[in-house]
């Protein structure tokens, strides 16, 4: 998408250096972190400079791509020192974060790419890529169909273009439908505690010109009570077979609403990020990150610095669950690359074979 | 209660001036603010220097009592003129907060005192205050018993004793079973936009060494799912006849989820919340305050001073409702003091009477 009128993708790959927009710099100032090595990559996604799902998924694929490319001298003269060092290089992407589907997805396949050489690792890190825009884009025209013309939006977190490698999923619907002429309205949850509402998915949408506004996460039953929100619409970090959806903490306060007030409630994602060896989410590994992500907030001073300050009462302790997951009784409908489906394990399966 | 060992109360009024622990430098410092004129008590109400249902009640009386002694020249002499300076006074004062009851009932007990003369107003504020303070203990009294040994209990906003001349609402039956010795734990929401929760509840259970931490708003879903909840307590800052509530915006998600999960929520109040010339919450005014209280937030850099930094996307407007209305149905009970009622009409009217 477009960032003062010049297009970008949030994450890419050329040569052997991994490029990616600095989201802990949005929206405050916009710059691009290279990175040279899976080391580096791996740092990026475990500090969030890249963060989403779906970019998550292709940073993944690149940084194992990135191992391969780094440990090909071995590839000819002595491969099994070569598949050692691939291998370690995939548990060290797969330990950055636990949650994403899409980030074990990428490596694996990248990984098997990798044993037949360095080059098809590289290959199928950009396929994938290519494959996560393909599959937003096919999200955002079926989703689209979902979204009548004023219609009233809330969406939680930023599952946005910045969190794949361009277009988002649930916002994807949001650019289809805002292309097709449809009059929108966003509410963007602010999203504590890293404010990826209030920073990414608010700054996205201003940059293409939607109508938007930042709440609290905590006025989402005000605003449904007062017959404010049409529809809702959030990413997923990872489904189970039977349609159970983890994603940002807080998405299962939403849709437990927007069931009480009868407003749809809708997960976008690509099937990468269906788990289909988990039955349900029960099993779905849920991150606890630092609880200074609670404590302290990064934003800019009177002086336009950057600026990190502690909001909280200093003697207190904070717990900080990164996910929650939604059952899938909650959910109206996925919105895949091949189309709108019902969260249920026959549905799923129905679709993957 | 206690800070460092002393005993404060929130609010108090000695003779023309009224005192205030100024809870917008809380957690990270601690003063006094002194008001000589109700004109800047009406302003320490409108910046929050003093909020929460019951201290906002007290100072509304206190700067009532002020006009009153201010305008006690024209009593004598020229009545009419001090009717009128004081009835102008009295406006003002029920100009600058528009959701909590008590404020309202406060001013015009301490106005129709001051028909009579200075020195009943003076005294009907001090009255009221003290009453404020007995109703809270006694709220701690009957609340006690809903709490269990090892209970865990959620509390949204701050509806402490910082909220009240002294011991609070939601707080108080926390106070009082840890006084006897139970077991308890609290998560305090953070309570965006303002962070009462991770300001002043936690601040308030540091310093009473009560086992508690912080949660994101977002995860009350979470911790419920997981079994980690026993009850919901919070405060009110109006409630309607029929038992609607109003409470700091999120209120009313929390009592949703709660009841999804079959967790008791339970509001906290003294009668002097209670509205009872309004049939339903839908008659409830609600505040929607500055959009800058979404953007901004206050904290502690890393040297130690105060800095306001901005945290939310510079294109993108805010929407800030203050308060939410719950209706009655999700209300298990409302602990008052005179005993903990049914949220029916029928019983509120009872105790009523």
């Amino acid at each position: 998408m477009k960032v003062s009128g010049k297009h970008y993708r949030s994450v890419w790959m050329e040569d052997s250096t991994v490029y990616m927009i600095d989201q802990n710099q949005l929206p405050f100032s916009f710059s691009i972190y290279h990175s040279d090595s899976h080391t580096n990559t791996c740092k990026a996604i475990v500090n969030m400079t890249t963060r989403g799902a779906g970019a998550i998924g292709a940073v993944a694929g690149f940084a194992m791509a990135q191992a391969c490319l780094t440990y090909e001298l071995y590839f000819e003269n002595d491969f099994s020192k070569y598949q050692t060092l691939i291998l370690a290089a995939r548990q060290e992407i797969e330990a950055t974060r636990p949650t994403a589907r899409n980030l074990f997805y990428a490596t694996e396949l990248v990984y098997l790419a990798g044993l037949v050489n360095p080059t098809s690792a590289f290959r199928k890190a950009q396929e994938l890529a290519e494959q996560n825009l393909t599959d937003a884009i096919k999200i955002g025209e079926f989703g689209s169909k979902l979204l009548k013309d004023g219609a009233r939006i809330l969406t939680h977190c930023n599952a946005g273009w910045l969190a794949f490698v361009d277009y988002g999923s649930a916002l994807a619907p949001i650019y289809t439908a805002n292309g097709e002429g449809k009059k929108l309205f966003v509410y963007a949850d602010e999203t504590r505690p890293r404010m990826q509402g209030a920073r990414l998915t608010a700054w996205e949408l201003y940059n293409e010109d939607i109508p938007h506004t930042i709440v609290a996460d905590n006025s989402a039953a005000y605003l449904m009570a007062k017959g404010m929100i049409d529809i809702v619409i959030t990413g997923a970090d990872r489904i189970a077979a039977n349609g159970d959806t983890a994603n940002k903490i807080g998405t299962y306060e939403k849709a437990i609403l927007a069931k009480e007030f009868g407003i749809p409630f809708y997960i976008a994602a690509p099937l990468s990020t269906f788990d289909m060896s988990i039955s349900d989410g029960s099993k779905i590994e849920i991150e606890e990150r630092n609880s200074s992500e609670i404590f302290k907030v990064q934003g800019l001073d009177e002086k336009g610095d950057m600026q990190t300050v502690l909001i909280t009462s200093p003697g207190s302790s904070a717990y900080n669950p990164a996910f929650d997951v939604t059952p899938s009784r909650y959910i109206a409908g996925i919105i895949t690359e091949k189309g709108v489906i019902e969260a249920t394990e026959s549905e799923i399966r129905k679709i993957f074979n």
